[in-house]
């Protein structure tokens, strides 16, 4: 697990978090990128419309987010390049709880409708 | 559990569902009411800045929220009016697994701060 508020503090930071949630600020500007890390089970709540390139290796998805939207992000491994001219400005809710059902191999990159 | 997606269609909406979280959007307009309703364990998140009571029987509490906030919202019983002057705009992410930590007895009315 590479959290990203350890690698990338200057755009991730903790808002709370207790034995459920763990609730993280995202900012950055245009044309910046965050390195590699990890995302549990998470809920992403846009504070701000945004274009952004997800990259997980050799495979890379690009995401149009209008402001005040709420996405499923499953858990995942990414960076993320700010490809647009507006900053980005989220909310990600973490969720502690291990799943029953592995989501290995079902894992979708970036986030999705449900 | 008194869902208030059924209590109140015209103030709560579904964003998404999943075998997680339900996501719920929240509208209203000053002087609109809730009638009582059940929360899980959720997040908030606001999308507006807003003020309004919350009321649990012969107890109540006034919030007074600025937009992009996110706080913790433990299960509760409530009803809402909208005491301010601007409308309530906010994203809740319900937690649908049960903790095995009881929370009744120390349920606290409203949001707070983890």
């Amino acid at each position: 697990m590479v959290d990203p508020v350890l690698t990338n503090p200057r755009h991730y930071s903790v808002v709370f978090e207790n034995e459920r949630v763990r609730v993280l600020e995202y900012r950055d500007h245009p044309g910046e990128e965050t390195t590699p890390h990890d995302h549990p089970d998470s809920v992403m709540i846009t504070l701000s419309a945004f274009e952004r390139r997800l990259i997980d290796g050799d495979h890379s998805v690009d995401v149009e987010m209008p402001s005040g939207a709420a996405r499923w992000l499953g858990a995942q491994s990414h960076s993320g390049h700010n490809r647009g001219s507006t900053d980005t400005h989220c909310i990600f809710v973490e969720l502690k709880e291990p799943t029953d059902t592995p989501r290995a191999g079902t894992s979708v990159l970036g986030p999705t409708a449900s």
